[in-house]
């Protein structure tokens, strides 16, 4: 069993839990090293206090777990099959009453909630998000090189991006030339939805890409990520096209001093909330802090969003391992939208900046 | 009120249920026109049967929510404040009492049901889904416009996937090229990943777009889709490039026979089971049987998988308005993959095959 599991394993002893029942994929790929998506179709990983472990899958995909390194008792169904007996029967053969169940209370839905209220006797049932989500946000040397590399062809998008503006091209026809640079360099899957905004919408706090076309005076905001092997990259830059006026270049300046404050105040046993301030406080000062209406940033590793959360009050301390994004913004309606972000780890000492394009402002002719 | 709301209400009057609190965004867009996804931020549509529906939504989207032309209440609420006590509110504004709510088990999770649970105190929870998917089956004028456009741009898909066939290239890069001229054509999303597979790839029940290169001798099979103004549309064909083998050719007339003899088929008051039976008998008799292990084809709208669902066992009778797929496969391993699919619209004396790009077996040079 490897070591996430005894963690987990050991965590279910001391809260005199039974079992965990995991069910989405992130968690299950971080626990078994399987990734795999069936939708509907039941995926499960249980871990128990004091038995084997077993994974639950689609019979089609039993190879490609085996494949992926799990090497516990595997349920494989077909589709004529009812899993969830199946699953009683093999927590039965482990001589199991389950009067306490960990689930993921914000993945499992009503209708999986009500078969394990039926298959297990209704148990009482508590949340293993909140432990999962803190054995995350410690990230291992091996996940670290997963996330540079989405990191570095993070960099790759931006720089295809802002090659591909000229005069006249639309959002959508510059988020497609950066799709599909990433399609062609092996990446199937972005981490979200590609934002290139410009001008007006790159101002409105939830502007989508669309046929507006690039004019100069505009400020280009690109924010995109990709999946690298299970693991994503969060980067956001914003150029100028042609000259752009004081009041641009005003805000432009304040973002940028703010993501590099906070970068550099980035080390194990500072808060979180103390970086968040550390960033607000300088676009506050310039009279910015209400166009700045979110929070600076986010962890993020197999999902796009983990732990830490960068917030104003957030107490929680940084920690050597931690991975995640600082990306103060500014959006003055009409006037100018900018956001700089990049994905940090936190080393023993400070920290590693993950994401690499250029940060000072960069105008386009 | 819009007419389906209405026949929402008029459900829930005549089962007794006091409201149904739909949280999943496409049932949100069926029933008020607003189309949005704000992930683990709370929307939700409650509709009563005696008394007027609430729309709930992150405050910036009220605007959206406007403009999509909901006219009803809204309950916007901000970062900060707890929507679940805002719902209250307007609940007991409404002087309702819930013994019993319809919610969407399969897309609410647990941590909301606790909320349910909590701030309605303890009704008795009933499945809104049947009754939505049984209305989302029969489109209206007004979204078969909007599916037909959405068919119009995956013919177009793939014949732009089909161009770019030359040896050597790979999968990823001809469905990057795909991917690249949708965009180019304003669509901001596909229906689902967009799937190129050549040679041995297509031939697996689940293979995945990679680097595998095409050569002289492979089937290369392209299973795509786009989102048109929120309506999906799903199509797949099969070329061959460079001349095939008799088994291929075989497998390829087999499955394209299978395929218009079960469009040939659809009328009005034939079962589900009837089409699939229809397909799935000419591949018996062919000997593949054993190879077209999935359904013959299922319904798609807002959705990519809807209502009906034509499997061999399904006796429900296709009714006018219906808008579904028909894609038989026969996958012999190292042999030949080979699936066609169309997406039809039932009408009052038959059907209208809204995909419309060529099914004869196209061997490129």
């Amino acid at each position: 069993m490897n070591e996430r599991l005894n963690e987990l394993q050991n965590w279910l002893q001391t809260n005199e839990i039974e079992a965990a029942f995991l069910t989405s994929p992130d968690s299950i790929f971080y626990c078994s090293g399987f990734l795999s998506n069936p939708h509907e179709r039941l995926l499960a990983l249980a871990i128990f206090g004091n038995a084997e472990p077993f994974l639950v899958c689609p019979q089609m995909e039993v190879p490609d777990a085996k494949q992926a390194g799990w090497n516990g008792d595997i349920i494989g169904y077909t589709d004529i099959e009812n899993p969830w007996e199946k699953v009683q029967q093999a927590v039965s053969k482990r001589g199991l009453t389950m009067k306490k169940m960990a689930i993921e209370k914000e993945h499992m839905n009503v209708e999986r909630y009500e078969k394990v209220q039926h298959y297990f006797a209704a148990p009482k049932l508590v949340s293993a998000e909140e432990k999962l989500q803190r054995m995350r946000m410690i990230k291992s040397e091996g996940e670290m090189v997963k996330i540079r590399e989405a990191c570095r062809l993070a960099d790759v998008a931006i720089e295809v991006g802002v090659n591909e503006i000229h005069e006249g091209k639309t959002e959508m026809e510059i988020l497609a030339a950066i799709e599909f640079e990433m399609k062609k360099a092996g990446v199937s899957q972005m981490s979200f939805s590609t934002m290139v905004l410009t001008g007006k919408n790159g101002a409105s706090p939830h502007g989508t890409p669309g046929i507006t076309k690039v004019q100069r005076g505009d400020l280009v905001l690109f924010d995109l990520g990709v999946v690298f092997e299970g693991y994503c990259s969060d980067i956001t830059r914003t150029v100028a096209y042609g000259d752009i006026n004081d009041k641009q270049a005003d805000i432009y300046e304040t973002v940028r001093k703010a993501q590099e404050a906070a970068v550099t105040a980035s080390k194990p046993g500072v808060s979180c909330s103390e970086i968040d301030l550390t960033a607000r406080n300088i676009i506050r000062n310039q009279g910015y802090g209400e166009y700045f209406p979110h929070r600076l940033g986010h962890g993020l590793g197999i999902s796009i969003h983990e732990y830490p959360s960068l917030t104003e009050t957030n107490s929680l301390e940084l920690q050597a391992g931690m991975v995640y994004t600082i990306e103060p913004g500014i959006y003055v309606p009409n006037v100018a939208g900018v956001r700089i972000e990049d994905d940090l780890y936190i080393t023993d000492t400070g920290c590693e900046v993950l994401t690499k394009y250029p940060k000072s402002l960069q105008i386009l002719r």
